[in-house]
């Protein structure tokens, strides 16, 4: 169900620059994100572009996924999100635009705003409307040629329901969910990030309702150990921790090392919670 | 024969910021690109800064070329590009500012600006004037003391030609041109980007024309095969394919794959094409 | 002493969009920048956004001091430079801002605007007033629950002293000093930049007033050489040459090719110079 009227108008005063993000899995190597970008500015010379990053490792949906999830609550209201990690592009996979907390996406229906909608109800249509898109449509390269002129026409004030009909049933993202159990949470890493944190699918809240007052076990590969630390600096320098980071999920670092090398660990690593 | 006024005043209205591109092959790990932006920003606050990259290999003039000419036909009227890929710094190389297709480029004349010099007509001044150069010119940084205060004099509405005289006969790039026959095309690999795509130098326009009707077989090292794919998705995964790409060249990809690392293939590559 | 008004109010006229600059260790893969981003367009939405660098080698406080003292000088009167390297987030290490020759600095109080601060007189504070933080400070990034946004408020013309009291002795930077007699430079390698140059800690000014009308001799590791060069060009291709880099320190090149890579050398390399 809706909650939001599907448009920007009301929300750009002359005060409030459009504001679009940009997430890709096409590093910065080439000059694929730079035409992304000259598309939107042709279109809205007013936008004001940020990157989330384009760092994404090619075609990981899921990374894509968690780093848009990590950064739009930082972003204001009417931010549009373009986000491209598209293993499918060319395929009949379907192209979207979403509604959702006073934000918008857009991108491929591949899973890539899966987060975004198991936390709120959402507006989410199937872009379809070829007015809004580069006259000539390639192939290969839909960020350029499709969600880069749909956010910026969103970014201009056009209306959600312009760019095509109701989409039903987006695809899911496939992330591995934590078991719960009153005396124990089995978990796994679903991400490591540049510090070589590693960052596990469970969630600061339902940790920490699920522990009340109890201590914490954790157990991970070579890793067992006590409490939950605050801060990265709680530890002695090269003694590992497991604290809520950044993104809202527990986390294990190593103060002032890599825990990723230094556990030789990676995505998949089980993770084992029981109260003390 | 320049076709176009010199100058952007005519261009910039309120509503459209003068933009800037940058293109280098300082990387980002310093702070050089940045103070090319402060130098830009100091002279016109209203300019609109976007990376094409920096991430161009040390000295890669080709490189350069190659990415310029693909990201430039996707930004707007009076963009202005900024591009260093400057071995030749400090030595006497030529600097150059050109108009061409409504848009401007400013940077060494080692090649770097070729691949649109090729396209269309153009006027072309000798950087000469220290007006609108930094007061203290280093000889090894001329991106952010001759360069960047350029492209800001230019992006202020400065006319061309208060920048030096015409220059004549621009250096050329040492590209490959593919060998055209009736019955068969003979070009090499000449960029590899982030995904592993192998860019040949054969152009979609005289591939497509030179094709006709006719199917189309390829070899390229290892790699034979027939047919001209539509999208990367094409093919089975693995499996890989020859398709126009968004580079306007002919390329070849492997689905799901990383075609150089799987062909073991890079730049240089002969690429062989025949009728069916 | 202070030598200037603490607030940015008087400089932004309407033509004059505040700037703020972000240098960090985060790297580009995750999302934290674009977090500060968000939070700080949030809060400003005319704040102009520039990278100086992310790619500072996590937590090398000195490697983020020279990227920012080397930038700083080429940006506008009241530009705010944001840096995050910052081992000893959560602990007890203070937070500062930092007014300077009419820009300002916001970030831990660890050494990284050390090199600043030895040039120029400055008025300091500890940054403690909540009011201009995010309303939730975790433990674990300041770098966007607190120095963001405090970035953000100086850019809307919040006077410095708001922030919270004077600040007396930041923290210095460890780093060596070279030792001048009439006779030699004894100095080191204190940074390495994308392309293999290799910076010392001498700088320019200093070296030129010691060295006179003299000639230079050179020796580093296996290197022995003789002059200053003006250029990288200078030396044949392949051969090494010293020079007064745009960083502002004598730095040792190979003409063409990686000094580091070809001299085996990195940080804290002797430097030595004895006159002709």
């Amino acid at each position: 169900m809706p909650l939001c009227p599907a448009s920007l108008k009301f929300m750009n005063s002359a005060n409030r620059r459009p504001l679009i993000t940009l997430l890709t899995d096409f590093g910065t190597r080439d000059a694929y994100v730079a035409s992304m970008k000259g598309v939107i500015l042709s279109l809205n010379p007013q936008a004001v572009l940020v990157d989330l990053t384009h760092e994404i490792p090619p075609q990981d949906v899921r990374a894509g996924a968690l780093n848009l999830a990590a950064a739009a609550p930082y972003f204001p209201p009417g931010t549009i999100h373009l986000a491209v990690v598209d293993p499918g592009v060319g395929s009949s996979r379907r192209a979207l635009a979403v509604r959702c907390r006073n934000q918008f996406w857009v991108g491929p229906d591949n899973g890539l705003f899966h987060l975004i909608f198991t936390q709120a109800s959402f507006s989410i249509v199937s872009l379809e409307n070829p007015r809004y898109f580069r006259p000539q449509v390639s192939a290969t390269f839909h960020g350029r040629d499709i969600f880069a002129p749909v956010a910026a026409h969103l970014s201009l004030g056009v209306d959600l329901s312009r760019f095509g009909p109701d989409l039903t049933g987006p695809v899911s993202l496939d992330l591995p969910a934590p078991r719960f159990t009153p005396e124990a949470i089995s978990g796994e890493i679903i991400y490591v990030d540049r510090f070589g944190n590693l960052i596990s699918n469970i969630r600061a809240a339902e940790l920490l309702a699920w522990l009340g007052d109890r201590d914490l076990n954790l157990t991970a590969g070579p890793l067992a150990m006590r409490g939950l630390a605050r801060t990265y600096s709680d530890a002695a320098p090269g003694t590992c921790l497991a604290l809520v980071g950044s993104h809202g999920f527990l986390e294990i670092a190593c103060s002032g090392d890599n825990a990723a090398r230094r556990l030789n660990a990676g995505v998949g690593l089980p993770v084992a919670l029981h109260p003390e």
